[in-house]
């Protein structure tokens, strides 16, 4: 209110440049890579957020490619933190992705990704929290962050947003996204609809949330790992019995002094050490660095872990096949100046990108969400919850859990969903029809569920954003 | 006795053309669909046993394409019981398997397999019991079998083989089979030994005996299923431990008049009644085919169950893939004239060769192994249990269950193994080193493991075969 009374032209000039720097919204017409235009609509840009906008988001968005008038637009939120936005559209539910069989890492091939959901979704990627993908502060004490600066930006960016695209405020709005977002996505949910309370505007047409293998309850989320690796055999009966009564079921954060405990932990480490976390089925691809101790293993930074680039065989016919060697040509394709150029990214303010941000100043401060989770089933929004089941960083016992202590009506059990006529996992319905909250399995996935099992999980969002039988 | 000093030369003669009959060993130079001379040693052929050897066996040789004068000899045993010793050469353990890049349904075509375990031993893969894949009987009486016959026959065949093979009569000789051969491989082995110490000629170089996913104790291996599907997170926490005070743990044979259990075990078997029990992560085929009830899926005799080709699709294409398609080609390329040909087939024999013979006349009354195991293990032989993880058909729950009983000393605890410095799945080491009795899961494969995991199963065997560490 001071402002605008001392606001004069030249003042007024000049906080019109710096917004300015904040809006800058442009439309992609073609992608190196991909031959031809695009078949989608592709508007990537910059948000400014925070004190005087200091704080630049960069975002992809994608049109539904089926009605874009109609169907829900969401906020996607990659995981991490520290995860691209990128990350999420490439390799999980975005439009394209890489072609590998016609990829080199001198140039690298994209194709379509027939199980896009943005066939039926209007969805927003955005790089969040800042120092994540593309989006930059322009001071430093602004990559100072912690979850609720990570929510209020994303709060902050979505409002922006939909004062720009205007057409898209009627739409049905869900947030979105997997791994740690699970403590950022319900309370982002959380901030629209109090801020429609409070007559904020633009006033936003929430009707829910999307969650995949999501970090939820710290503790019980980690120690849900132990539990889960004897579940699928990669620790033996005796061993989890023991852990199980040396540690009193808690498996982190153990006291040095429970000599017992520290040592079936240990045991349980050396079973699972070369496991590769994020799909217990795949290949581990980290074999090459140093054996990670027992305090390692549940550290929760690992999340997501990604080997560096450099560390890459040259030959990659010469080593077993793993999923990580595929990000190595997001780091070539991010990095090439006529993709900075297609895209649109600012020169001189993200010199490096890399998928998965392991140096943000970042402080988890709220680790807890399941209150956020009752606040939110109370104010009658929808939930979709989904857990690639060979998952052993955020295992689906762990989640499942978490959705018990809710105490939820089921309103329909545990029983198998299908795609193409087979069992793809498995559903249970609480509350009303149609489900408030749905939990589903995704039979075989990992932790990015969409990476591992892209036509299952593009099945399950159709229906669940239809309001259809999953 | 009695008929030697009756035998002159015209009886003589009439007894020698039935001798002959069963005595036909012919070496197969090369196979319709491999193109060139075969580049390993493949001899076949029938071998009489019973009276007046009434009951024709048929077996496939492959020597070692490494040593075969100081490689194991092994006997493999397919299971079923009824499954032709050819699936299990061609599908699991043998040098010659289908391209399916290049075959077509008029004329199937072989590749050789990388990861045939006659790499490193000579393998017998013998048409057993009477009635399987090219085995027949010259009367009908000969066709009512059971385990005990089964044995018996099997044993013959070995003593006869090994008189028309002396040269591998000092190789280590080991008995080897998966899924229903459990119940026979450790009979076999005892028989053996047991002709040993009678002085039965030949003698033979018994070392041990290998299983893969065996049927072992039908009450606790069929059992197994329920806990299984909990673990594997088929069905939930809730009905899991309902069922086990239901039915107090037995979910088996259960008695019609406890309503709870049975109301527990419908609710079970509506979870899994569409998953393919043999790899509970890969699609299942027999959706066509009308819902079985709760009995019928806890039914042996679906055990390595196999659709008519008369089912399969006539265009794959439009169907989600699945194994048994592939299972298509065999039929065809066994039932071809110049198959038969190659392989000297007797016209007339056989007229419909079967994968698996489901309409065998075959009584299994002989369903609890481990009294034989101990005996066998008691007498110092060495013995290699694996279970591919994700089978439902017969769990390594439920193996490792029996094992468990055996009270063997443990020499080495369950740890991860290794191939190409990925986690292959874990072993347990046990009584004294070089172990004696070693049990070992294999990470994601199914219920015939070395179908699912080639390369693993194969490294797996020859370490063992060489008395290397696991």
């Amino acid at each position: 209110m001071k402002l605008r009374a001392l606001c004069g032209p030249p003042l007024c000039l000049l906080l019109c440049l710096l917004f300015q720097s904040g809006l800058s919204q442009t439309v992609v017409k073609s992608l190196p890579g991909l031959p031809g235009d695009l078949p989608f609509y592709l508007e990537t840009g910059y948000i400014g957020v925070g004190e005087l906008d200091d704080v630049q988001l960069f975002y992809y968005f994608v049109e539904s490619e089926r009605s874009p008038r109609d169907d829900p637009l969401v906020l996607w939120l990659t995981g991490g933190p520290g995860c691209s936005a990128l990350s999420g559209l490439i390799y999980e539910i975005g439009p394209f992705t890489f072609n590998y069989e016609k990829s080199t890492r001198f140039r690298p091939s994209l194709k379509l990704n027939d199980y896009s959901w943005t066939k039926v979704a209007n969805i927003i990627f955005l790089d969040q929290p800042v120092g994540t993908g593309f989006s930059y502060a322009n001071n430093w004490e602004s990559y100072n962050i912690n979850d609720n600066i990570s929510v209020a930006e994303s709060y902050e960016f979505l409002r922006k947003w939909l004062k720009l695209h205007p057409q898209f405020l009627s739409n049905p709005l869900y947030i979105a996204g997997d791994s740690y977002s699970g403590v950022t996505v319900p309370r982002v949910a959380l901030e629209v609809d109090k801020g429609n309370e409070a007559g904020l505007e633009p006033k936003m047409n929430l009707e829910g949330y999307v969650l995949g293998n999501p970090l939820t309850n710290y503790d019980s989320d980690l120690n849900s790992r132990v539990p889960f690796a004897h579940l699928k055999g990669l620790i033996p009966n005796e061993l989890y019995e023991s852990a199980k009564t040396d540690c009193n079921g808690k498996y982190i954060n153990v006291n040095e002094s429970n000599a017992d405990c520290v040592d079936d932990l240990k045991a349980v480490n050396l079973c699972v050490e070369n496991i590769d976390t994020a799909n217990i089925l795949e290949p581990n691809c980290v074999t090459q660095s140093p054996k990670s101790t027992v305090s390692d293993r549940w550290d929760p930074t690992l999340i997501n872990r990604d080997p560096s680039p450099l560390l890459l065989p040259t030959e990659r016919a010469s080593r077993v096949w793993c999923r990580n060697y595929n990000y190595l040509y997001i780091y070539i394709w991010a990095s090439a100046k006529v993709v900075r150029d297609a895209l649109h990214i600012r020169e001189g303010t993200v010199e490096k990108w890399v998928r998965c941000n392991k140096t943000l100043s970042y402080t988890s401060n709220f680790l807890v969400v399941i209150d956020i989770h009752k606040e939110l089933i109370k104010r009658g929004f929808r939930v979709l919850i989904y857990s690639g089941d060979h998952d052993m960083v955020i295992p689906y016992v762990g989640t499942q859990a978490w959705i018990d202590t809710l105490n939820l009506t089921i309103s329909e059990d545990w029983h198998a969903w299908f795609v193409d006529g087979q069992v793809a996992g498995y559903a249970t319905l609480y509350s009303s029809f149609p489900s408030l909250f749905t939990f589903v399995t995704v039979k075989g996935a990992g932790h990015t569920a969409p990476e591992y099992k892209p036509k299952e999980c593009f099945a399950l969002i159709s229906r669940w954003f239809d309001y259809l039988y999953i």
